[in-house]
């Protein structure tokens, strides 16, 4: 066993990331695996994930693993309920279970406050609002150095807060959430992937629909200005109450779509900007200037899942 | 000196409000004064009351004083400024000048940070959100028993949280904030108080304008109703905001016009409901049945300003 490593799993739809991280934060070694899916599909690639691990480390993986995953959680009882990306209904023991495959400790966090932690350690703030723009829109935050969890798993749901009062109906039930305008599945609607294009980056030549918007927009298409624009403009909404509400130090932007890069930063600024025109109390919290992308692209899931049994 | 009681002062710009406290948040004594504005009218006003709470205890204050003040608080320096309705604008030092006077410690902390703590010693609960509803409106958190200062002095402001953007212009320079339409302001605006009824309440036997407006709402008044429906909508918006941002326990409804009582509580809860409708989300969430009023009418500020050293 390496003492001073540990190793973290993000569980996603799509992809289940393993990362093996120093008590730092630095990556070691990671593997992926395309998720197969249903509680005996996730588990079988989490393990796979973990064997590869294990190869990569020649073959003494470390002895606290940690697990990001969406869904309910249940950290006493190792367990995820309502995963419903993952095909994991009902109560699954998915630590335990684990646990018993290679002997270590096993903890298991919900995902985005995984990954909160993990833009915690990444980015060195001690206080902020970790926003994740993926899919859907979800927070988190890191106050005074602990994580923060609510008190009935409602925190970090700023996405499931109405802007539009007659908006379209969401997935929740309400009218007009954030989350309808400010996502990647939003962009992903208004702006479909230019499958010709081919960015370098490490998506089988697609381009992200967020990337191909920013693309077209910075291009001058007028469509795309205006798309951009709107979601910009819906991110600022989501971070004015997030600083308005609980005073974060540092807002950071991660998920899928903050790949996009500086190009994301600099709509979601202007945006801000605008906002704060005419109000003198807004421009003095300078909110742009303390809103931030994720350091590189790393893969804070991970890495806060292997380090969350410091998170408090 | 007595060593286990301490003295709060809750200064606001119509009184200041004096309470000794033991350790557990009982009142023993307290003393009210109306406030002289400017620096040394509030330091005079402040002695006084000190002055009326060592009589009552035979000669013999408290050497521990925390002052709840309106403003932005320098809590290093003692010191508070830009406290615009006590007609303080510049830094004034008024810890340190009360500290010269009395011989004790004085700590001083902004006014809703200090009722925030007060509403977690009256109420018990270690996790909550405090909604003040008075002139404006103004919100604190104690999280996982910890009073939550923001980084930036943007904590609390979620009464200047746009929620209509062609609504009237704010004091704050952006338009349709929750505050135009959630505050004890808009209700008087709206509902002018009735001079000739009397409720018995220490308000010199006029009825305030909240108090009024839900008598009048009772009694089957329309335009009471829809104005009284309007304002629990909005306070139920804001109850929304802090539920699904940073997700306590407990919210707690305190401020003037929580003196209007069960039928406050009773238009909120409604609003809640009707905002969930439809919402298994939030639904599940039941902030209906977390909500509720500060237990009894209790200085909350005074008594989280004396108690304020033990806030973290």
């Amino acid at each position: 066993m390496n003492g001073d490593l540990r190793v973290g799993l993000d569980i996603g739809a799509t992809k289940v990331l393993g990362a093996v991280v120093d008590s730092g934060g630095t990556v070691v070694a990671r593997s992926r695996q395309d998720t197969r899916l249903g509680a005996e599909g996730v588990l079988a690639t989490a393990t796979a994930v973990l064997d590869s691990l294990t190869t990569a480390l020649d073959g003494v993986l470390p002895a606290h693993i940690g697990i990001g995953v969406c869904g309910i959680v249940d950290r006493g009882a190792g367990a995820v309920s309502h995963a419903v990306n993952l095909g994991i209904g009902e109560w699954f023991p998915l630590a335990g279970r684990l646990a018993e495959r290679t002997g270590g400790t096993v903890l298991i966090e919900n995902d985005v406050l995984a990954a909160t932690w993990g833009a915690h350690v990444v980015s060195g703030a001690g206080d902020l609002a970790y926003l994740s723009v993926g899919t859907g829109l979800a927070a988190g935050f890191v106050l005074s150095g602990k994580l923060r969890r609510g008190a009935h798993g409602a925190a970090a749901e700023v996405g499931h807060l109405p802007v539009e009062p007659d908006g379209p109906r969401c997935s929740c039930g309400q009218r007009g959430c954030l989350e309808l305008s400010a996502s990647g599945s939003t962009l992903a609607a208004a702006w479909p992937a230019d499958a010709d294009a081919d960015t370098g980056a490490d998506t089988g030549g697609r381009v992200p629909p967020a990337a191909a918007l920013f693309a077209a927009a910075a291009a001058g298409n007028p469509e795309a200005v205006r798309i951009r624009d709107r979601f910009a403009g819906r991110l600022a909404d989501a971070i004015r109450i997030l600083e308005l509400s609980v005073g974060p130090d540092a807002i950071i932007i991660g998920g899928g779509v903050s790949q996009v890069g500086e190009p994301l930063l600099t709509a979601v600024a202007a945006a801000l900007h605008a906002q704060a025109e005419g109000s003198p109390f807004l421009t003095a919290l300078d909110l742009a200037g303390r809103t931030r992308l994720l350091p590189g692209k790393q893969p804070v899931g991970a890495i806060g899942a292997a380090l969350i049994g410091e998170a408090g």
